[in-house]
């Protein structure tokens, strides 16, 4: 029975404010690659290759019900191959993509519903980002929710960022018109250059968000899919036109504060009758065959591209997951764990 | 031609915070009863008979776009009997309700599509309320905004007002448990004995309004019907369950402050994959025949019932307007202009 080392990133406390690398720590132990006796079939063994550094994982470091507990692995989606199953629908070699631990061998419960990835013409990676969560994210957020319609405009804020990227591009196949806010010239480029957003900006440049936004969209905002939260929602509430969409997906500006910011423009949803509809994506992963089906063939034409930003190695991965909160990621932020 | 006195309130200037009676005036002027020359049967002379004192119509009186005219009627909705009409589809004679001028005679436009009465055997009085503007903002917003199923819950803020007693009964209608909150111990009394609320609080005995809500919600809000904003909103925002709809009415704790009260508990919409909807009734008016079909039996058979708070004449316009803003009204407040 070959026991082996089994590197972990381990949560040491709970979080307030944002988020250290010395909140977390590296530990190495061993784990015996077996199944675990009387686990009925319901577990696999999985080598993890890639984890993904998603802004909600922050929330699960604050002390709450759902949360984290400290001394233990980080949890986060990620993607693997099956060492070991003792279920029928998952063989030895599988490769899978879902909730797992931040380690090199996790044992993973099907309860957690682990995904089966069958078209490996991608890069594996791929599925931490566009064929993963946030893809599935951007899809629902923005198709299924906001239902657009051609010629209408965009916002998106964290807009090179895992889900934004695919939001922008996905918002000019339907015909629209999109901007998106990022937090350095660089992620305004790519958001111009290779994500093809009409334009973009600068958000830590503009004193007055609410005047970025009348320069951007002088006749108002018809769908906006927010990532960020606080002030940004509070402009955003000036300028969206008459039965505008909000695609609430996250508001990762306020996860690092004690106290949320205030927002103060709110009637602007009854006199604009906007609708502003919170979700969950693992809430509609039953429309992921038909995720699947709109996005494989986009990218293997090449018409909807993805920027990943890749940490190598699980001692990285601190690193890489406090940077989101400061936005030093370019693009999707990934840590490989192993490339096999 | 008769030349007649006609008394109207109007705004003396814009006002800011809370409005006062010296926000207005009474004057009185004449007007003759003939259709002006060259209005070509798109303007009805029309004898008010009703005013309604509506929430909304504070925002109109703050300098802005949309807003009143210093030294000009007010304006809102209101009872009339045609007096002198060139246009088919009116006569001489027919009651109407619609959007008219605070005075004892007005020139309406056929623009305003005043909506002709045709059920007199309810108090005409109605029609600024139950039958009229309120009572289908209560029905727009609650079943078709909220889609509400049996044994769902529902809170109502503002509940004895002129939207939320019928939003209260209207859930009771569908099976729901509801509860509705109100500034005086009479309101309250209201609410359980007279109008069916299961519960009913006084909000300014409660100086912790979250720990409130979990009093009457142990299980959380499926609905809140959404009249006034602010802190309120943010108690509430803690307090809905997974799914669950706010159907944004109104906001009118925040209608007389300079500076909107911050609201910081927006990350619940996404946690909990809340529909957030705002709503301008008037949007929904094709649905007015539906309505009354809906709520004219139910009124003969004593199952919905109608609270009014009557201001007898003109000259009392003003101080009842304004009471709606300290919540001295006890029901809908109406103005009585005439009986006839």
């Amino acid at each position: 029975m070959a026991e082996v080392r089994n590197k972990q990133v381990i949560l040491k406390e709970y979080v307030s404010g944002f988020p250290k690398e010395s909140d977390m720590d590296i530990i190495e132990g061993t784990v015996t690659l077996k199944l675990p006796e009387g686990s009925n079939n319901e577990v696999l063994l999985v080598k993890n290759l890639y984890l993904s550094c998603d802004p909600y994982m922050r929330i699960l470091m604050t002390q709450g019900p759902s949360s984290l507990t400290p001394g233990s692995a980080l949890r986060g989606y990620g993607v693997g191959r099956v060492l070991e199953s003792g279920h029928p629908d998952y063989k030895k070699g599988d490769l899978l993509w879902g909730i797992t631990n931040w380690e090199d061998y996790s044992f993973v419960s099907l309860d957690q519903s682990p995904f089966k990835i069958e078209h490996t013409h991608v890069p594996l990676s791929y599925y931490t980002g566009i064929l993963g969560m946030p893809g599935m994210t951007a899809y629902v957020g923005f198709f299924e929710l906001c239902s657009p319609k051609k010629g209408e405009t965009v916002f998106v804020s964290a807009a090179s960022g895992a889900v934004g990227q695919l939001v922008g591009q996905f918002a000019k196949l339907a015909g629209c018109y999109v901007v998106g806010s990022a937090g350095s010239k660089e992620k305004v480029e790519l958001l111009k250059n290779k994500l093809g957003f009409d334009e973009a900006f600068n958000y830590k440049e503009e004193p007055d968000l609410d005047a970025a936004l009348k320069r951007y969209f002088p006749e108002g905002i018809d769908i906006y899919f927010e990532n960020v939260g606080g002030k940004t929602l509070d402009a955003v509430l000036l300028n969206m036109r008459l039965n505008g969409r909000i695609s609430a997906c996250g508001m990762i500006s306020q996860y690092n504060l004690t106290q949320p910011e205030g927002v103060t423009n709110l009637m602007n949803i009854i006199m604009k009758r906007i609708r502003m509809q919170g979700f969950i994506v693992s809430d509609s992963y039953h429309l992921y065959p038909k995720f699947l089906e709109f996005i494989l063939p986009h990218i293997r034409e090449g018409k909807v591209v993805y920027v990943e930003d890749m940490a190598e190695g699980l001692e990285n991965g601190p690193a890489a997951l406090v940077g989101l909160y400061t936005g030093r990621n370019f693009g999707k932020q990934v840590v490989v764990v192993s490339r096999e």
